[in-house]
């Protein structure tokens, strides 16, 4: 005898909503038996009631407004597929908890700015509110961080959240192209947006992370307490020079315990090529976990894309079938801390810096008194004549044209950085902006 | 307001045992902020009550005999750290379940052997039998399959499950070493036991995977379903021609959807160098998903040691005191389908086979023809005489020595290269035994 089924509503059917539909169709008895009842949805909404999603909606009972979905008396959840901070996903959300639903949602900028306070909303309602589908797609990095790891002190989470961001700089590396070719090749293939700037610039990693941040150190998510910085500023010299110190260059988000507090942080990043993040190549995502039990885990599959978001949605409402009711953030909403913006300058770790150094007498010395100066070992020094072969000949502009000189540091402070850069601009002896990559040890 | 302590009974003192009081001890505040109550161990049963574990066990009640505690009144959970598929660790679960007590158990052996009795009673019981720890120590693939990866219909489950393998062919790759020479080293360093045969002929494998598949396609766990290989016919050379073509060699338990039913198998197996399965080095375990929606999960670390596999522990006491009963298997053991094995000349797929060519006018063209008789396409032949400095010259043994002869085959089926190869030692054109390694897509 098999209990009664969980009555879905679905707001929001773009490719993840269909996706939900039919793998909900598609395996019907095998979600059943797995969570001791039938998942059948009951009613949708979206914005289109007449598009072709290629999936049979002539059975579901339809609303125009999502809200009035989210408190209909048939449903048990509402799985929130509209996306967005603001309403109507936040008004039907809050709605559909008020009304005693649990809420399964994929929206990664609704929990960022307002997860507490609807974290809240659902603790008081004794009800679920899932988002395994909110960071990382498919991967089960809201599950592993939430349960399998309870028994840990989490030190560190870090990864490549953005398929966008590591389709470039995959390709970069690969075929030696300019990050704007790339991207317009993402765009072309559907990798990247119109508008790509919220990808690019690193602020939906930053979102991502805040939620990743929240699980595994119970702060608040907060994408405002994360330092962000984008991937447009890659070039694919930088990209060689790293292939050649052993390294790779990956767009993470890393959240850090440190002495002053979590370090949240969005950025190009060089890290060793033999690391396992190092390997994560095109649209995949990955998440390693620093814990003081499980040591490391990393976990990688498609962080974007229908079915493999579907199948996070899946998990979310599978648990709530088989009646799991976990805090959403893993500890009470009202216990979260409050997420403290640390100031970058603190930052302690290696650096590779890309100088392009004027040709003359001096120009060595200077750059090395200056990092001196500021008490920054250096773990090694590349320099490279491009045009080595004609350099000191006829040509008087090949003697003026800069040099590239890289330099990888040992651990030190952003601020020494910043500064022994300024003291070596300032002097006059580099051409343009010094390139810095932060290292992060794998 | 917190609700009543989950009050567990542990029994089993050893390095997972002691790690797992530790860890409770050590995380008391933040493990009951998870779980909504704490976790208390009130109860330890073990072989010598006078050993020093490094713990203090002065407030526990003990038992010497672990079946009395499995049904203590005062525990809520019985965690059996016991290990062996017989008696006392199956009796005690058994009484635990009878009383009414949810069990966690790392216990590989008696899960392959019992776990479809285990998981009817426990489902009778209404109580929970969890085992995160049994596969892969620390990395959550329990709960991937049985709840995160709900909505898909998996395809493949393959990984490096035994990290005592995975050190010694690591060895072997980056030093050039025998098998027996890092056989020994990984017993001096305790990354194997004192009696290998169990990890190196693969059973220990056998049984992780049998309960991998068991979660990922409902089929009743059952090792005598898995075809064994070990690894200690692998040699440098092998490794090495591998590497030259692009594969590293790794121990993999694969189980696989076919027309033909589930395939299980353990054995050493070429995998893409540059797939993520390769990249896992020394004991770290790796378990990759190939599923319909979620495409390709892979997760990653630790697969033993007292804190990684206390990590699982927790991991599973931490569901229970949050009120999750999932079904031990995902599904209701009374659904599980019968494990068939497959016979394993049936299986289909690339092949590496290396042979000691006898150095004469005819070789090459027998063994050609004894492939192409069977069907078997070429993607590689390489051939390398090691003597070639001195091959013709006055020595005449050199002239005799046989020539080691690389091929990799296009898909074929295990039948026709054993038919191929038998035809070839026929013909009498080889020395000794081919050596064979098939290989697995990634």
């Amino acid at each position: 005898m098999m209990a009664s089924p969980l009555k879905v509503g679905l707001a929001g059917l773009g490719t993840v909503g269909a996706s939900v539909l039919r793998l909900i169709d598609r395996h019907r008895e095998p979600l059943a038996a797995r969570c001791g009842r039938p998942l059948e949805v009951v009613a949708v909404s979206a914005r289109d009631r007449h598009k072709d999603r290629g999936v049979d909606l002539s059975r579901l009972r339809w609303f125009d407004d999502p809200r009035q979905l989210a408190v209909d008396p048939e449903i048990d959840v509402f799985v929130e597929l509209i996306g967005g901070a603001g309403d109507p996903a936040k008004a039907a959300v809050e709605a559909a908890l008020a009304a005693g639903k649990s809420v399964v949602t994929a929206n990664k900028a609704l929990l960022a700015a307002h997860g507490v306070a609807l974290a809240e909303r659902a603790e008081r309602a004794g009800v679920a509110l899932n988002f395994e589908a909110a960071a990382a797609g498919a991967i089960p990095i809201v599950k592993t961080l939430r349960e399998s790891l309870a028994g840990n002190e989490v030190s560190r989470v870090y990864g490549i959240l953005n398929g966008t961001c590591n389709y470039i700089l995959t390709r970069m590396e690969r075929e030696g192209l300019s990050f704007a070719e790339c991207l317009k090749d993402a765009q072309r293939l559907g990798y990247a947006e119109a508008d790509p700037s919220f990808d690019i610039e690193g602020h939906d990693t930053a979102q991502k992370l805040a939620i990743l941040a929240s699980l595994a150190f119970g702060i608040a998510p907060d994408p405002d307490a994360v330092y962000v910085e984008g991937i447009a500023s890659i070039t694919p010299e930088d990209l060689q020079a790293a292939d050649q110190l052993g390294y790779r260059v990956k767009l993470l988000g890393v959240a850090l315990k440190t002495a002053a507090g979590i370090e949240q942080r969005v950025h190009p990043t060089m890290v060793p090529k033999e690391s396992a993040i190092a390997q994560v190549m095109g649209v995949t995502n990955a998440v390693a976990i620093d814990a003081d039990a499980a040591h490391e885990i990393t976990l990688a599959g498609p962080g974007a894309g229908g079915a493999a978001t579907a199948s996070a949605v899946l998990s979310d409402l599978a648990d709530i079938a088989r009646g799991e009711r976990a805090l959403p953030f893993g500890v009470s909403a009202k216990r979260l801390k409050r997420s403290e913006k640390l100031p970058m300058q603190r930052h302690e770790g290696g650096y590779y810096i890309r100088l392009m150094a004027l040709d003359r007498p001096g120009t060595a010395a200077t750059i090395a008194r200056h990092l001196a100066d500021e008490h920054i070992s250096l773990e090694s020094i590349v320099q490279r004549r491009p045009g080595t072969a004609t350099h000191g000949g006829d040509d008087p502009a090949s003697v003026a044209a800069p040099v590239p000189v890289i330099l990888i540091t040992y651990a030190t402070t952003e601020d020494a950085v910043r500064r022994a850069l300024a003291a070596v601009q300032a002097a006059g002896v580099v051409a343009g902006t010094p390139q810095v990559i932060r290292i992060e040890k794998t």
